[in-house]
């Protein structure tokens, strides 16, 4: 339906992809807003993995393998976006990946997980309590999964929640393309890049980091300095835009 | 549904009812996509109205009031958030509104003309035909609407009409919160700022503008200046994010 001489093709295609996800469910029209947001800070970052990105991404990889128990929170957005690359990377790093969705109803859980699961995730569910500490559907989360993990990645989190991991104990790696929302703010580990690249960048990561390259990533992490260098990034970039 | 606890309440609410409009087909998925990106340059902003932003809105409102044939097109999201204050506007400044869309069909259009009339808005419509030099649905509008119009103000509008319009003389306001989308070069005055704070300004601008000062923003009409403006208001408020 968009024609093919549109400048702009590709970002309408994805958001086309996102509005037919949107009318079976998966994905909220919410979603599809906080997608357009995202799309934005991508457009100022020049829709490239900038190095910053790409140490945070790393870093990310280093965290994953040398966790406990670490645990993949997967939305709506996420898993329409990027079933795919969530597989790959649980293969790579062992992490367990769990639906939690803020606006949740166990039939939109149910095509996530089934989305997911026909992408070649394994997918870990079974019920869902009350364990974090907010209001809102955003408290659910499972025992073993999410409540029990010490590295939690959240692509695309709400920053209520992301914060409620944070405090209590967790290592959270957040994705967000918003230097300045406060899941970016909040998080340990802040990747300022699209998902389907940086979750591809994380497996590759996993499978190729050595160890003293490893413990030298974990024991320099810098959360303020990656979110400045990702603003320099968007004001270097802004600035010259009219040039 | 959203928690009032929500540090960004008022936003979600907006979005909410935007998802809803979205239920009953007046807002296109894309739309709401649309919505989110200009969020996050309103975010940017400082979700205010800067003095360039101002002075564009008081152009604006001298070039309205001295065209011959003004008509403001209207698409889903317009109508969506701001069906009174194009309502307001009309009145100010006695243009014609006309319902535009990109995703056309003669039912989006009956919905968005009642929802328009049931705001209090004279809406020009009848027969629309492929008059505009474009591939796709854009191409259409009507013969003594849009074709006719020698100003037209395009809230939220595609970088390609919007190119067409310049291209066939036509003086074309856009209020575009991107000032690097190809609407807001392409337009011959682009606002910088939000829908809803812009449209009643302008309004606001037409009931009280001078004679001489309308003549004198005409004559000074400079887009790179106030896009440059905006540009250099962004990347202020972003570089000092983080102190």
């Amino acid at each position: 339906m968009i024609p093919g001489d549109h400048p702009r093709y590709r970002s309408l295609v994805t958001r086309e992809r996102l509005a037919e996800c949107a009318k079976k469910g998966i994905v909220t029209g919410e979603g599809l807003t906080a997608h357009g947001r995202g799309e934005a800070f991508d457009y100022m970052l020049g829709e490239r993995t900038t190095r910053s990105a790409l140490i945070a991404e790393r870093t990310a990889a280093a965290l994953l393998l040398t966790a406990r128990c670490p645990v993949i929170s997967v939305n709506g957005n996420t898993a329409a976006l990027a079933a795919n690359e969530i597989s790959s990377l649980q293969k790579a790093c062992g992490a367990r990946v769990e639906v939690n969705l803020f606006h949740r109803t166990e039939k939109r859980v149910n095509m996530i997980e089934k989305l997911l699961r026909d992408s070649g995730v394994d997918v870990f569910s079974g019920n869902a309590e009350r364990l974090l500490p907010l209001s809102h559907d955003r408290a659910w989360c499972r025992r073993e999964g999410m409540f029990a993990a010490d590295v939690v990645l959240v692509p695309l989190e709400d920053g209520d929640r992301c914060a409620a991991l944070v405090e209590m104990g967790k290592t959270v790696i957040a994705i967000d393309l918003n230097p300045l929302s406060r899941t970016a703010r909040a998080a340990t580990l802040t990747i300022v890049d699209e998902l389907t690249r940086a979750l591809p960048q994380i497996t590759h990561s996993c499978r190729e980091i050595s160890e003293p390259e490893k413990k030298s990533l974990i024991s320099s992490v810098n959360n303020h300095y990656l979110l400045s260098e990702a603003i320099r990034e968007m004001t270097e970039r802004l600035s010259h835009a009219l040039d």
